[in-house]
């Protein structure tokens, strides 16, 4: 009889226990999806620009045309590269003339859910953002005539252009090369992380280490900067809101104050998506900073001024690297012949 | 009776014409087998180098890599941009440092039927090849050394040595990744231009002009050194041996006699492939004639001394676009992740 009580005893006990870490673990998830939104499986429709099979396929083919550049060596996907979490492995992207950009390359994974583009958000969309690096004198130095130039220089192009914009009289245009280029880009997302199944319901995709990351992750207020589908992206937040980082972080740049000559703006830049973030090194609009562990720790720092022990910020580590998903399968475009008319590279 | 015989007489007549255009046909496609073998389906094998599916993949991602660079931005497909006939649209390719380098980079497609590779022949095999723009101070300007640690800093690259170099102790090395490269680019074949399907026997795959474009092609000469599967790159062969092109063209370049010293390879070069030439300008070892009809036109002068007019010009321009086969259809690798190990890149 005692032993068929014990037994009962440590059963009573044991149920009751994992009722209450059921309990907690059903509270993370809620608290997880109060906060976040998986990525959606199929690319979001973009207002006033509409996605087309043979929009999609013309920007795919505009993302990865070398000839939109001044030096016909460099595309978007230089910067961008679909094979390295949609950046570059540079502190800041190197364009025309072996020159340094001013800031670290942004994903374009999933950058369609980002309330605007760039670093300081100065492109409303990710079609305006397009027409930026093509003219940039340190990325793609090219100007919009030479661009549709090369365009039209080329009958394929043309042709699907005119597919793709169907009753416009002339669709070649810097324009439309750049909606093109968004439709294209607005399929760049990465869903089915281990996170993303997590928020779908699923309590056990995140392991235990990954799970105490999460809790940390919103118990301290990353997530006041970080949330959503995106893990940030969704507006402007001060750099060094506790306490400044390092020179060599702010690098000098001010931020969207550059832009907008606001008191408010002075080091405030759009919060970076944090998905995929283990892919994507360097850290921070200056890129100075490789390794993950590092960043969490400044941002520990200079946003939260939480204290967070090493143990600590490894399991947000750990709960970061579980955003990693599906990367986007790219088949690479056969760029149409060259013509007669086509301009020539220029390296200077 | 007399409306009936002229009728028959007409009849034939017509059939017998046409008789003699179906023996002239049939000797033309005769003496084209001969002459070229069409592009096969599959990729050869490569002795002492199987390819394998792990292999092939492991290959594609190293030829999208850009970490094998010592600035990390440049990949065998920069020069060789699969979406662009197998080359880049420059004059002679630009690398690290935005320097250029001394010959225009001739297309990785077909390359495995060359004998040999480079404009001069010095790499034996695709696998020699792969490793010298890796080091080259105006291309990717790294060590092996340091390519090997790059590799070894990424636990999926270890990953995929071992399954490609079974048995190895230490699979990750700088001949390992020439060899993966190699079984790769061994894929990057275009079957199946019309030229071929005509080489298969269907004498209808090419119009008239493209015929008779292919009819001078042989008759003049031009197939002595642009012969086989390849359309070149067969043998080396003395640019100018009926009259030295112009000194732009030449450039000062010497071809295989700074290989060689040998007397007989002075200005001495292996054939270019012709196939898909059309989407490959610019043309020659100096990239300077960036027109096709101009490009074929110096061949007239200086190794046929043909006098061919203008018009039989275009025909064999046409007959050489009539080669353009199936691109290849590359998925674009997903490279892994960087780790604190892995070597930050230097733009210097």
């Amino acid at each position: 009889m005692k032993k068929t009580y014990v037994a009962a005893l440590v059963f009573t006990l044991a149920a009751s226990v994992a009722g209450y870490a059921a309990d907690k673990e059903d509270t993370l998830l809620k608290d997880a999806q109060a906060a976040f939104k998986p990525i959606p499986d199929k690319a979001p429709a973009i207002k006033g620009n509409e996605a087309t099979p043979v929009k999609i396929e013309l920007g795919k083919m505009l993302y990865f045309e070398p000839r939109l550049s001044k030096s016909s060596l460099i595309s978007c996907n230089t910067c961008h590269n679909v094979g390295l979490g949609g950046a570059d492995y540079q502190q800041t992207s190197t364009g025309h003339g072996w020159k340094k950009g001013p800031r670290n390359a942004p994903t374009v994974f999933n950058s369609v859910f980002n309330l605007a583009q760039f670093w300081d958000g100065r492109a409303k969309d990710l079609a305006e953002q397009a027409k930026g690096p093509v003219q940039a004198s340190v990325e793609m130095n090219n100007t919009p005539e030479n661009v549709v130039k090369v365009l039209n220089s080329m009958p394929e192009y043309v042709n699907l252009f005119k597919q793709a914009f169907p009753g416009q009289a002339d669709p070649v245009t810097f324009d439309n090369m750049a909606k093109a280029i968004e439709v294209f880009e607005a399929t760049l997302n990465t869903p089915d992380s281990k996170f993303d199944l997590f928020l779908k319901g699923d309590a056990q995709a995140l392991n235990q280490e990954e799970k105490e990351g999460l809790k940390l992750f919103m118990a301290h207020g990353c997530v006041s900067c970080h949330s959503g589908v995106n893990m940030g992206g969704d507006g402007y937040y001060e750099l060094g809101v506790v306490k400044k980082p390092s020179e060599k972080i702010i690098a000098g740049d001010t931020g969207r104050f550059a832009l907008t000559q606001a008191k408010h703006d002075e080091f405030s830049f759009k919060s970076p998506s944090l998905r995929n973030i283990e892919l994507t090194p360097p850290y921070f609009h200056s890129g100075v900073v490789w390794d993950l562990n590092e960043a969490v720790a400044v941002m520990n720092d200079s946003q939260l001024g939480a204290d967070l022990k090493e143990g600590d910020l490894h399991k947000i580590v750990a709960f970061l690297k579980a955003t990693t998903g599906k990367q986007p399968q790219v088949m690479h475009p056969i760029l149409p012949a060259p013509t007669n008319a086509t301009p020539k590279p220029s390296l200077d």
